[in-house]
């Protein structure tokens, strides 16, 4: 620093500043970056970290980066995160959660400033003093929880299928038996179905025993070549699309006898149009979120809970 | 480590050998990592990562993660590292050369043990005393370059189409205008087709030309409602999803007109299904490639390129 300060003619604190990002006159942040180029100086950010006990790292852990919502939701982070020059540790556990605990010792041991978890062990250890913010299940009220606003998401597909004149409702879930936010989807579901006591049925499944379980319910539930359901909401855009095709193979036509909406906003790889109707996450701002709680240094008030509005889009398996 | 020699009854070397990672007998390892865990002992990895001048820290550039080959890619990388005991840095670029320069220099900062990247800044420059592995693209002879068979693939696209009783081929292609690797699959296809004296045409365009560029060429291509070619490879998944789709507007069947072969082997994020007949990269075994090529100590004899070996699979745009 002594050498680029020379180079520069300024100060050594001058120098300092500009190389802690501290606020400084233009001009000399100039001459300083101009010199520290002509030297080759490189900032030994790693060696900084340890005197400023920041790395200006975070880490997502996911349980696999390769479902869409999963893949949008890392690009996301990934941008607000360098957009505040933060860089992303990526960790993958596959849910399991011994893995997820491992994740988390290793990114306390490499000093992350904060995590950013989607996990499913409900018993993970998070070091308090380690900011942590989690996607999609609340841990205790000092852990904030980031969420799409599930429960009105759930409220909206049955309105929507209400609205296009669906009268015998379906809610279709598959998924991990820890709880979490997404199982509010069926809670607004039941509760505006309650309200406007409108008919409906309910099954919820294991991820163990696979979406084929679904077939041998909706074969019981056909009456003289029609299924006894005409509105299903699906708890995901991955769910909906296969419960799609096992009708097609039943002979029931989407969306002219059942309509059907998901849940995620998933669109076609090539096209980037929507497989199905869907209520739409807010990726985007469920990353941007995750990322300002996280980074926030007043950790005294945080909210427990933040969810983030849904919208309903047609997709195809709707009448609009 | 003094306290967790005492706690474990063991000397001093014995707590640095384990901690480091050097051979020590198991006996005395589980003793010590025993003691360590009772009194709460957290290896400083980032701490150790100055003194041994190694963070057990790898990054992957990519443009973007949402692309479904981008996004497995990640997901074999992360899980190759972890396998190793690294950590994964993800960085993003859409694509943009000044991006990726900044992605490395970050990353150079943060003392990363090497790099991975995908990059499309033909000037780039990495620090040569830092390990990087370039993916589809060459730099120079000192940088090994990881990509599937290209060459291999366009020709094994044009064999098959072959084999599957097409007589006019066609290649497409659009993408960057940087050269790279991939580039080979229409010189494949090409060769091929010059050495088994078939007819075919051949159309590349610029990514910013859009793919509904094709449209005019396919349009003046159709005699009495008939494409004046029955088979075309296209030089990914996507571009064959999007010309199929155009083929079905203009009224020709897919595969009993035209039959069609993409590459890269996506697959459809609820069934997983093949999009259409494809050439499918080895995704699992470039990201082991990389890894492997990235984390040898010995540096002196680098391959330049190596090309995994790629498979051809229907699926439905083609007779079989």
């Amino acid at each position: 620093m002594k050498d680029v300060a020379q180079e520069a003619g300024v100060a050594l604190g001058t120098v300092s500043k500009v190389f802690n990002n501290l606020p400084v006159g233009e001009s000399y942040r100039l001459r300083v970056e101009e010199a520290a180029r002509r030297l080759g100086y490189q900032v030994n950010s790693y060696a900084r970290g340890l005197k400023t006990n920041k790395t200006y790292t975070a880490a997502l852990i996911l349980p696999d980066i390769t479902p869409p919502f999963f893949a949008s939701l890392a690009q996301y982070v990934c941008q607000a995160l360098a957009a505040r020059n933060y860089k992303l540790i990526l960790a993958l556990t596959a849910s399991d959660p011994d893995a997820e605990q491992r994740c988390i010792q290793m990114v306390q041991q490499n000093k992350a400033d904060g995590i950013i978890g989607l996990t499913y062990n409900p018993e993970l250890e998070v070091d308090p003093r380690l900011p942590y913010v989690s996607i999609d299940r609340k841990f205790n009220p000092g852990t904030p929880c980031v969420s799409s606003d599930n429960f009105g998401g759930g409220q909206l597909a049955a309105e929507k299928l209400l609205e296009l004149g669906c009268k015998r409702l379906l809610f279709l879930r598959i998924g991990s038996q820890v709880p979490g936010e997404s199982d509010k989807r069926g809670d607004g579901f039941e509760s505006c179905c309650r309200q406007k006591q409108v008919e409906y049925a309910v099954l919820r499944k294991d991820d163990r025993e696979g979406v084929e379980s679904f077939r041998a319910f909706l074969e019981e539930h056909m009456e003289n070549g029609r299924l006894a359901f005409d509105g299903i909401f699906c708890a995901t855009d991955a769910l909906a699309c296969r419960i799609v095709r096992m009708l097609a193979e039943m002979g029931v036509r989407v969306p002219e006898d059942v309509q059907l909406i998901g849940f995620d906003g998933t669109r076609h790889f090539a096209f980037g149009d929507f497989h199905c109707s869907t209520i739409i996450q807010p990726v985007n701002r469920l990353a941007e979120t995750c990322v300002d709680l996280l980074l926030q240094e007043d950790r005294s008030n945080l909210p427990s809970l933040v969810c983030l509005p849904v919208s309903y889009a047609s997709g195809g398996t709707t009448k609009e």
